[in-house]
């Protein structure tokens, strides 16, 4: 089975909020889901020791790594192994979050042992300028997140997701573009697809919600619908 | 059952050299010799994403994460939850390593955590006066290995293991010392206990050995005999 | 002329909003006030290219580096050399501030460093068990901020300053006690005094007060009063 | 006075060997061929606190910092004010070096904080996908140094730099382009620019030679033939 990751596709990112059971219960929902739209990718990042419970229980969303290292097997410790992960069942990673920025040496490693691997790679980026650079160190998925915007509910504006869009394809037009700040509702999701995002992802949107299930699902949905009417 | 570390104690850190399913043959391995000498701790460090299955195969000895964050869960990615290991199975977790340094105000707040969530901490010191410092601040093992040592099979000499054991000793006599500078034979093992150390540990001598099992059956039967001299 | 820190002693730092000329000013006014109260130690703060033009102009101040490696005049590039502060003028150092902190390793090398060019350090530690760590390790000031208090304008209150005080005290009673959260009056100045620091500190009760250099004057006159008063 | 980098350049980069009364007699020796030679520009890279007396000491050279962070002036303490380095006298920074990495947004930020300045950069990158990210984030001289050659006395080959050279040309052909891998001798000079590379730099080959201040000359020398017979 490829994991490639499909246009459209929708990652939930419970950061560090969620662990063990609760996140188990919240990855199968997730995967009901993903096996119920089979035609968009569902992503779900989890922290490192969970990713093998939750590829066990799961079938076809693709788990995701919150970072990894650009190291091989060897004496690094502490690292997160390339290797280890992929092993667990991490078929994607998380790169350059503003809470685990990458120095550029490092990031570029990342993305070289993430190619040998087969682990796709989205990477995050505050600026058009670094969304190009990263473009040219081989992104799969670019994350155009302003930093200003992360936690406050606001979104993008459309000028600012069209630029981006177009500043990233010019480099390299199959690299997907995630843009998710400030998404809190389904219709945030249907607007951003909308203006042209491959993808979208959502944390305390959906954690926050009155009930964060159907929240889930409404966001999918609203994901796979925006998606075919922009045709 | 509880997971407090005894005296005398072994650990076996493969790094990340091992991954997957050698990593989980030699952890067996390991905990057969746990149950063969229960009066010692083993302890086995491994990669977070394979937390969860060593610790699923095994029985008696302590999975060991090779770092941790002091955060809680919440807005974290990327770094290492307390809560996800603890879940996953680590009863034990190495700070401060040399190739993992912490700033003295992250070695804190992971300290807190660990002792919240009854995970024993072993933390890395390359000095005497930064043994103290981290037995001050509540470390459960202090491995003193001077930086310039590791990995040149070059052992600590028995002055500086005194020294170091006395210097600790004196802030508090329940942290247990652990001295592993350059073992590479179970005759270095034996020296280290007979010499004070609570516990030792071994990489690449055991890895690197013409027959790795026997190395590390000898290493631990090293342990448990000088242990028993020392009276 | 020693350049061993008095009790008291006051510390100006104005961290990166002043440089140059503005700040030369504030440095010669600092200046005057420690030739008039020669009974205590007045610190300037400034940034690493400005500490000679400021040592130039001034004379009896202590001209102290925002922070400094613990590296040998060698190979390392991009970092701050002590002998290269030293030779321009700094006679003391802060190291470990929240803003820059410092792994457990690179502060015990940089502490070693500054005792072997005769620099005073000033080390940041934002808990009680921290402040013990950074005692042992050898600093000759430790200042006791909580970090959720940094500017705020709240001080620490008098059980925390009467427990931190006595906690370093413990471990090396010749190290001086900074206590400097929230000073942004006089009379903040004159209570910390008088609960027992040795010395404190100020940068935006200073800068953004309404005469600033009134605001100066008016603290360090609250500094020796109260520590005369204290007997 | 205009401080843009001429074409062709060269980087006297005693990194931390230098400082003080020894560091200035160099510069003042860099200074004179700088003025013998107009038409190359010759950079001297010098420790933060060393730059006022350098630059107060020099007419010709560009003095150089050896990193700055992208900050402006306010809370920041213990960083590079960028502020700071320009008033004392530095018209040009090093960034992203192997010894001093900055993560992508980093590095973006003090780019910004340069071009606001009329700083030249030199941003550092270790391979040509990293150089091309560096270039579309807007350097103004790229240092293409493979991070493994550092030190070892070996250049880079020839197909190494036309390779790094079309690659960066290719993204914005007014940034220059400097390859200083393993610079030994006048003969390294004059071969580097032969094969193409816009400016070269030395640290040990200077240093450490017989005569250091006739190597420093020859390698100017060096430097202004070749590019006059590259014609």
């Amino acid at each position: 089975m490829s994991t490639k990751i499909n246009r459209p596709f929708f990652v939930f990112n419970p950061k560090s909020y969620l662990y063990g059971e609760e996140l188990l219960a919240w990855a199968k929902r997730a995967d009901e889901l993903a096996l119920k739209y089979p035609e968009c990718s569902i992503l779900v990042t989890v922290p490192y020791a969970d990713i093998a419970a939750v590829k066990n229980a799961t079938e076809q969303i693709i788990v995701t790594a919150q970072h990894m290292d650009g190291i091989k097997p060897g004496r690094g410790i502490g690292h997160v192994l390339p290797e280890s992960i992929y092993h667990a069942g991490a078929r994607a990673v998380f790169l350059n979050h503003a809470e685990r920025p990458l120095t550029v040496s490092d990031l570029s490693q990342a993305l070289k042992r993430a190619k040998e691997l087969g682990i796709q790679t989205i990477v995050c980026a505050d600026s058009i300028a670094e969304a190009q650079a990263v473009a040219i160190m081989g992104a799969d998925v670019i994350l155009c997140e302003p930093t200003e915007l992360i936690g406050t509910g606001q979104t993008s504006d459309s000028a600012y997701i069209q630029q981006t869009n177009q500043a990233i394809k010019e480099i390299d037009e199959t690299i997907l573009v995630m843009q998710a700040a400030g998404i809190s509702t389904a219709e945030d999701v249907y607007r951003t697809i909308e203006l042209g995002a491959d993808g979208t992802g959502c944390t305390s949107g959906i954690t926050n919600a009155e009930s964060p299930l159907e929240m889930l699902t409404e966001m999918v949905e609203a994901l796979v619908k925006a998606y075919k009417e922009r045709g």
